[in-house]
């Protein structure tokens, strides 16, 4: 047995999300399909750094997975590709040591935000989030700078009865405008865990903070409360990218 | 009568070209079916600026029409955006006089090409020409501006019978990496007048020269042949974008 880790990148948009589940097309589902191909028609169960939902994009997913047989990195590589659909690609193959987890063993993530406030654009819908009006941009800016550190999100998630820390921190975030198009920002948030909505919740109070209904320091508060209900609206998948997993 | 004047995007992707063709998908049905509806359920006839093949996007394509009725600009913008799938989008509306024809009175057009010579990109291949490996830039600049000026396009195009005159004049070109991505250029054209498949011939024989099978002199005597078959490839529609039209 040979355990391999892969960084792959996937567009969202024709995915129910990350999470194999019957009869839907999902990420797992299609890499696992072409897995067992690899490995004799025996099954291979592929653990990712996390979920991503539906219409969310990656660059730089990781995963490891086992194979019953050895097969070179640079051969598991173009076989793979060779078998995924063309929205999925994987970068790199490595073998790693038997007791490596790509999920456990993840010590930041990096998750980008992209945000058009110009004019609606057909031809990134699925990939910008097509706000389409401005925001305060140095309002936000500051807002994001309070969400930096060790926090309690629970008024940024789902409440899970099983899950009892919803501790988190994040370690670095930065708002930047696109080069050739002032109208598009994004936002990047590393931090060393998230949670199911978590960015996306960030994103929407920051673009409520934006339109105003909110003032920057607000956050402080709403980080007090814990109440999911205290905080804004979810942002739309089709603006996320999980960026980068650092182990 | 009054006659209307539109600016309008699209996500060439999911179309079969702009020309309307019976039971497909494409630009122009879309924006006629629409039309139709705004027009007391009489036919609308759309001319554009030109044709885009599937799979070419546009910016900032132009088109004109007539509708029986007069309607403010402001209101068909968004009853047309209403009415058109949202990879489509009407940017501007504006009242023309009965004589404008929005596709003999282009003065010039600009198109642009998008190549990506990094590592395959999932989330970008109906966006940027996956071409996937380095070329070399200052060669292709050089033959770039080789194509500036009038010709005769023969080696360029497909040869139609019913077809005279095969010159163009090139305004301007240029070559740009992304400021974001080194490995992505993006190619521009500026001219008075294309033939169909006309940038995508000149793009591959670009490709061509930057991988050293061509080099950029060779422009000269490619166009002096006036022979089709002595040029290079045709570039994927999907990198190719309709930027501007100018009147």
């Amino acid at each position: 047995m040979v355990r391999y880790f892969i960084r792959f990148s996937y567009d969202g948009s024709k995915y129910n999300g990350y999470q194999k589940q019957p009869k839907m097309r999902t990420v797992q589902g299609e890499l696992e399909k072409a897995l067992k191909s690899i490995n004799a028609n025996k099954a291979v169960s592929v653990s990712a750094s996390g979920r991503t939902d539906a219409g969310v994009h990656a660059y730089g997913q990781c995963a490891h997975f086992d194979l019953s047989t050895s097969i070179t990195c640079e051969k598991l590589r173009s076989a793979l590709n060779s078998l995924i659909p063309d929205d999925m690609y994987v970068r790199t193959v490595s073998e790693v040591s038997d007791d490596f987890h790509a999920r456990f063993d993840v010590k930041a993530k990096e998750y980008v935000y992209k945000i058009n406030m110009g004019v609606y654009n057909p031809i990134e819908k699925d990939y910008v989030y097509q706000y389409n009006r401005k925001l305060d941009i140095p309002e936000i800016e500051r807002a994001l700078k309070y969400f930096e550190g060790t926090h309690d999100f629970r008024s940024f998630v789902k409440i899970d009865e099983e899950k009892e820390d919803y501790t988190r921190t994040i370690v670095q975030t930065s708002l930047k405008r696109d080069v050739k198009n002032v109208n598009t920002i994004t936002i990047s948030i590393l931090g060393t865990g998230f949670m199911r909505y978590m960015v996306r919740n960030i994103v929407g109070l920051l673009i409520e903070i934006g339109e105003g209904k909110y003032k920057s320091e607000d956050v402080i508060e709403i980080l007090k409360m814990k109440d999911r209900t205290k905080a804004g609206m979810c942002a739309p998948a089709c603006g996320l990218y999980l960026k980068d997993v650092f182990y």
